[in-house]
């Protein structure tokens, strides 16, 4: 049962980097809720929040930072999900619209969706505001289409040791947020002979912006949000 | 060499249909450019400016009109996407910037790369705006994430008859614009098994949107905008 005083929990796209790539509705949501969740990492970067609040005053905004862990275990992973949704509907029960921020597009490889399913599994109302992905900017910024026509495109997760193969299909791939695992995903693109048809972007559209035209060049880690292109 | 004085072609990314997921980049570049470049179809649907002009006021500017053909012969296409690239380049020459619109993201599927080639290629400067697809809006609607964790995404374009095995990969996969091939492909899917794992929406973001959670509903054609999403 739906009660109608309750908040409304948006799932809200930043984009990839540059803040002028928010779109027109998710500036309007920013500017109506009065609470902000905002992803933040073991090391205290808030990379979304970083992006929204040069495009929108958050200083009259509450924000409530929901502190992400890169464990592995599945248990502690659901704990800090629960506790997350936890946070947010204290909000929504008390009539307070959310806006919960992801980097990128909300659908993504976002840990909005499960929050999301516990925060609607509860009777809350979410809606989700689609954005601009890195793979999107990444294309734009190099200058290439994504695809090739009549040929698939292949979003492929940062860790995929166990599947290689998909490096081998037909159309273009993207590899996304490789993070630690980047100099062995450089080294097994070099391998299979596509270092002359991949490029990479770290941090697309943000000052720190830096452009990979030649594989080689990147490094064993630290770059987290970096993205790779790989021609047909 | 470039000549200072020429003006930029942009491509510029106008979304699924919402016009409100259009970028503040994209708003800001549309409010800047005197020439608008639109893509129209053979039965005369102008679908893009439709979307820009409920945003931004286009009694201002010069339309241009880029008459599309869906031939399947290569060397007329080759002699549209040259009209299309000189009709831009008379602008851009006489130091106007020019924004050739495109559904979606312009990376994906789009004409623009074609024009943008050759306009490039003439020494004119080609800039890119991303912008949000549809099948992001499509998941957003939908109430779904696009991903599953760890898996990869597969983005499928219309006419892929030839490519029936994209269907059994891992993870989530997106068949984008079928058109023609609607009942064809609805059918294959029904036939695979996939039906419970299907749906699709029509015109997203648009006034005509239209949603098919069983896609046993979806007709033969005459839905050009639909994408289609299969869950892992």
């Amino acid at each position: 049962m739906k009660i109608r005083n309750n908040g409304v929990l948006y799932g809200l796209s930043s984009g990839p980097g540059d803040p002028k790539l928010l779109t027109v509705k998710a500036v309007e949501v920013l500017e109506h809720v009065s609470v902000i969740a905002a992803p933040r990492t073991g090391k205290g970067h808030t990379m979304a929040l970083d992006i929204v609040s040069q495009i929108i005053d958050i200083k009259e905004k509450e924000i409530v930072y929901l502190d992400m862990a890169m464990k592995k275990d599945l248990s502690v992973i659901e704990e800090i999900y629960d506790r997350h949704a936890r946070l947010v509907e204290d909000y929504l029960a008390s009539g307070r619209d959310v806006a919960m921020l992801s980097i990128g597009d909300v659908s993504l490889y976002s840990t909005f969706s499960y929050v999301a399913g516990r925060v609607k599994g509860d009777g809350f109302e979410v809606e989700v505001i689609p954005g601009v992905t890195s793979f999107n900017a990444v294309a734009a910024t190099l200058g290439k289409s994504l695809t090739v026509m009549g040929k698939p495109l292949t979003i492929i997760p940062g860790s995929f040791e166990n599947n290689l193969e998909l490096l081998d299909r037909p159309g273009t791939k993207v590899i996304m947020k490789s993070a630690s695992a980047l100099g062995a995903v450089r080294d097994i693109l070099i391998d299979k002979g596509l270092k002359d048809k991949a490029a990479a972007v770290a941090d697309c559209g943000l000052p720190t912006q830096r452009v990979y035209r030649d594989i080689t060049e990147l490094p064993d880690a630290g770059e987290y949000f970096v993205t790779l292109m790989i021609d047909d």
